[in-house]
């Protein structure tokens, strides 16, 4: 069975286009790697990168791109809009085919294990990869960007997971770097036959994880979830396209696959006399999602299971 | 990209395991090519093989498997249930990713043209790969079965394309073989929330290409044809189920795709009371097929076309 990872760089680059050449070239340049987008932002001042491959070949065109971020970027300079924390700033790894979400935790950590021996650069280890609880989430361990980070080296609370006690030469330089695992995430908009804004957010209130929030008569407020789980949402209306959006991240692709979703907000609409007129993809959308789709909608698993790895040619 | 063909080769041996091995090893030793299925029928004295791989390594894996049948089977004590006119009776090569079917029918005119010169054993060439219209049928090649074949030879009318103009000893032991290029064939039956056979048939008959035919009130048959091209149907109830079925044969995948059969058939019952609960694939289905499925269920094309080979991970 082939295997195949995802990787998603962040790098604290966006605007020297000569850089972020040396920065792509140095992932394009891995055997066995394919570059799926590049995209750029000025103010920003990042440049993320989405790659693919086996788990060999990412985690070495990822570690490449780790070594030629520390050498072309010096957190000392860089500043933008966006938060940072190093020269390469979040280094995901993405499960997409014959792999799991904890196989790719493990390939991270190795990952960051050697990034840390080989190059010097602290790592701290988040989402699927964390080996503290608190730090499955980004936003902790990037807490207080770079300009903290020689605070947070010195003290073993906030030390990063493979790190130097002492703020070296490198560190100041490279700064830190979160490497880690989460599943891919689906970005997809429902589109619907109105062009009420206000009916879209409704069904996005009412299908998402997080739900509503409800005032009682008591003046006490309640949270209503929703009924997708791993989903956030939220209703729009799209002048461009002259009809409103249920739009929508699948962030746990297993615990609500997309038909699955498709069909929630379509049951949701129907109840505020709406239809869902079709699905917009936003990015890549995993080939297994679809398949998994066709067998749900055309019912292929009506009277058994149906075995996608026995009854495809 | 990846250009893959299926090939199905029925051969005249369905009894002696020994020889069926000799058959399959033929062509699984060939570089390149995975055995989908094998299917020996003792009474039928038939096996038919199905095999894929890159169009190269299919034509040479069917090559062999004919060479050996002309070696292990002789026609002049063959007998069966099947109709049948050669060692290799039917070889009908079948595109499945990456390839158009006037390739594949070019393809079986050249293996039919290597059979007969390097091993000269008659060929017809039928379907997509037929050189005159009347052998687009398999029936009209196989007329008469091997019984017919001399008298068949001797006769430039009904002489195969490829061929010599005597019995010879070679065309007396092995036969003739009918090569070819088809779409592949879709065995699907759409599972009703109804026992009634009746109300499968009716649905059958509006959607079949054939269509049904009438009797108008002065006697005279008049035909009204069905929505779906390419479709043979009928209707049953499947006692191990208890329920209903309209049982398809979609031939031409191209002119109706699987979801458009689901979604037509889904309409007829409809008007009838009924809904289709599920979709049963019998033998296998084109991974572009239910992809292709996945897009149009989910309306992935509602706002834009949705490209297949960019957008998918």
């Amino acid at each position: 069975m082939k295997r195949i990872v995802e990787c998603i760089p962040n790098f604290s680059e966006g605007r020297d286009r000569n850089k972020i050449d040396m920065l792509v070239s140095a992932i394009a340049g891995t055997d066995g790697v394919e570059i799926l987008d590049v995209s750029s932002g000025e103010a920003a001042n990042r440049t993320v990168v989405s790659f693919k491959g086996s788990p060999e070949a990412v985690t070495e065109a990822a570690f490449k791109g780790v070594k030629t971020a520390s050498e072309v970027i010096d957190m000392r300079f860089q500043h933008g809009e966006h938060p940072r924390t190093g020269a390469t700033d979040v280094l995901p790894l993405v499960p997409i085919e014959g792999i799991s979400l904890e196989e790719c935790a493990l390939l991270a950590r190795n990952l960051a294990e050697r990034i840390y021996s080989e190059l010097g650069i602290p790592c701290y280890c988040y989402e699927a990869a964390a080996l503290k609880p608190e730090r499955k989430r980004l936003e902790i361990c990037r807490r207080g960007e770079y300009e903290a980070l020689a605070d947070k080296i010195a003290d073993p609370e906030r030390r990063p997971d493979f790190s130097p006690d002492t703020f070296t030469e490198t560190a100041a330089k490279a700064g830190a770097t979160v490497v880690g695992a989460r599943n891919f995430l689906i970005a997809v908009n429902f589109n619907l036959d109105t062009s009420s804004a206000e009916i879209a957010d409704e069904i996005a209130r009412e299908v998402r994880e997080s739900g509503t929030t409800v005032t009682e008569p008591d003046g006490t407020r309640r949270r209503i979830p929703g009924t997708l789980k791993g989903c956030k949402a939220i209703g729009w209306y799209i002048k461009e396209y002259g009809i409103a959006q249920v739009s929508m991240n699948i962030t746990d692709i297993n615990a609500t696959p997309l038909h699955r979703a498709f069909l929630e907000v379509s049951r949701s609409a129907a109840g505020k006399g709406v239809k869902v007129t079709g699905t917009e993809i936003i990015g890549l959308v995993p080939r297994q999602c679809l398949l998994d789709a066709a067998v749900r909608l055309l019912g292929l698993d009506d009277l058994a299971p149906f075995d996608l790895t026995k009854k495809l040619i």
